[in-house]
């Protein structure tokens, strides 16, 4: 048997999410893949590196200087989202591949020069979007490309189950600011539905929103999004979300030409019409005309593989060019979108996209200019980042 | 035995309501209420009356000779929306208790002075909201009323199960145009709605919309609504109606400080809280608390007379000083928010409730002066409108 070719990676921020992600790549889940270098620049959390990952594994303090190390061929980037961009394009320019955490950046400019310096380069470069991975959005997926539910008409999409307390806020404090995280519930939260959002039904072409800053908790930047999108071919949409509503709710309604889909509670129900309304609408002779017909549930694989699933077809790219499900470009759709979305909010009008760069550079710096830092120490909890906005066990 | 007493009953309009409203006191469902007399400006209808009804039964070529014709202490007005107004003033003013179909008029300057007429008069003015009569919605009232689930903090109605065909829009000259009917889903499918979104989480004092025009539909008026609604207590809501969506969607989602309602075929689920979220948020040491407790369903007693249910509750305030379930400023709450989602859908903007009545008069003026007046013959279909918009059986 020959010997296993391995993807050497580093990965640059071993707060939560890199915490993570050293466990799992460590852990067995990723088997083309070894875990040789870390970086942080929080003494704490490279003490925590060396107790508590191999000797095999190099602890940088700074990105660049894992970057420079020659000790991995590709890095994870898992800091905070204004560090995205000046972390990929280093490790790029170097001959790195990358694979970086959502969101792609703050601002959409930034995730477009991330992808320029990917294109000099000749490197890969991906974005985390683990719940494309996801059984449920998958299934969906194939239905939708399949064509037997016809073009779609409007969606909606309340995804409220991304409950945090105060104390989440608390716990960094970078954290819901304008200058350390740029945004909230957006930015921090929903990447993975405006992903699978434009995954799904195509990229909007126009936003009306509302962000409400600090609604819920003591905090600058939205913790409550309603957004009326607008789609090329007519369709329209909701999107609301939030991170004060408990229980939440996660239910997604694609309304089309020939059916209906509901995604909710872990369950896609599917609404098939024998005719397409779009017909019967004008050839009908009945004022009333009803179809109901009986849903029925969509069966799915069951495969969730989530994280370790994208650094395993990260790999497997690398190493044997095989597809990935997302391109570069898609973390670039959804910032796009996620920034349609605020600068609505902040000017309370409608905004098409692609998003002017000026006016949401001219109004996020406006706030990152009055921004709070807060003061307190950064704490790194042990998460459970596979579902929803759950934990399975806390730090102290 | 007494003899029981009945009021004496006119009914002006008989098209697809007026009709229904005919059958239902006459097959016996209004025992306290006696058909008296009908009124129609059109001979065919008329010609029905004459045909269909019992001898007894008075028949007019208008309105205000019924009103004046001594037969009634009572009128039902099931004429076009324009018309409500007008005939009920001119009723009340002769001094009958009008209960009039909904919507109370088009623009809310026209229910204030109905109101006004009523108080004038000293006669009772009620309108046709019979959805509170329906279990489902009085039981969440009265779970709302009593506390337990706690305030509201985010609504989400989406009611796009209204679906009508051209053939429906086409089937009168009046309908969906601004001339004629003064608006399209809002002022016809959706007042019930709009009534009972006020009764159960209370009147919004803003709203930001998107209506639709001519969406779905060769038609003049909106047929595609989206509103984001604003509360005095902070809470934020989003309302979505259609009548092109098929097969729809009826769920009406509450969530509260102390729980969540989820009203959707017809059942009730309820998340209730061991805590208050208000105060779990601020003083829990876990970032991600999670507490999703069992649904239960909400029990029911079954019951939803409808219209008979509003004319029987009617009658009994007449003849014993009955209480009603709702006041004559319902009818101007439902239509001030009804005109509030139309003015910010034309103008872009968002409005405040109340809104203005130069505003809204002005924008809907420049519509009604360009609004294009539809050939070919009214048709009166034999409907049950007692659910949603299905229906059980139409003639030709």
């Amino acid at each position: 048997m020959a010997i296993q070719k391995k993807i050497r990676l580093g990965i640059i921020g071993i707060g939560n999410m890199g915490s993570e992600h050293c466990r799992m790549v460590l852990g067995g889940k990723c088997r083309e893949t070894e875990l040789c270098a870390v970086a942080d620049l929080r003494p704490e959390r490279r003490e925590w590196a060396r107790r508590s990952l191999p000797e095999s594994v190099s602890v940088f303090a700074d990105g660049r200087e894992l970057i420079a190390s020659g000790t991995c061929e590709a890095v994870l980037v898992a800091v905070p989202h204004f560090q995205h961009e000046p972390l990929t394009v280093a490790a790029l320019d170097a001959g790195l591949h990358v694979l970086c955490e959502k969101p792609a950046a703050v601002q959409a400019e930034r995730a477009e020069k991330m992808i320029q310096a990917a294109e000099k380069a000749g490197k890969t470069l991906r974005f985390m979007f683990n719940q494309r991975n996801n059984c449920t959005y998958r299934t969906i997926k194939g239905l939708l490309a399949g064509g037997e539910i016809g073009a779609l008409k409007r969606m909606n999409w309340i995804i409220t189950d991304w409950y945090r307390t105060q104390r989440y806020y608390d716990s960094g404090s970078w954290r819901a600011t304008w200058a350390g995280e740029g945004g909230g519930v957006l930015l921090n939260q929903c990447p993975h539905q405006l992903d699978l959002l434009i995954w799904l039904c195509g990229m909007p072409c126009a936003v009306t929103a509302r962000c409400l800053e600090g609604k819920w908790h003591h905090i600058e930047v939205e913790d409550d999004v309603t957004a009326f999108l607008e789609f090329p071919n007519g369709a329209t949409g909701v999107f609301v979300a939030s991170t004060g509503d408990l229980p939440g709710t996660n239910r997604l309604e694609l309304d089309c030409e020939r059916g209906k889909i509901v995604c909710e509670d872990g369950q896609v129900k599917v609404w098939r019409l024998r005719v397409n309304e779009r017909e019967v609408c004008f050839k009908s002779d009945d004022p009333w005309y009803r179809e109901e017909p009986e849903p029925f549930l969509l069966e799915t694989d069951g495969e969730n593989p989530q994280h370790a699933g994208v650094i395993n077809a990260f790999a497997a790219h690398l190493l044997r060019n095989e597809p990935l499900t997302a391109e570069a470009e898609d973390g670039l759709r959804a910032l796009e979108l996620s920034n349609a979305i605020h600068l609505s909010g902040w000017t309370g009008k409608r905004v098409e996209i692609p998003v002017s760069r000026e006016a949401f550079d001219r109004e996020l710096a406006r706030r990152t200019a009055n921004s709070r830092i807060r003061t307190g120490a950064d704490v790194t909890y042990e998460t459970d980042h596979s579902a929803g906005g759950s934990r399975k066990e806390e730090t102290p």
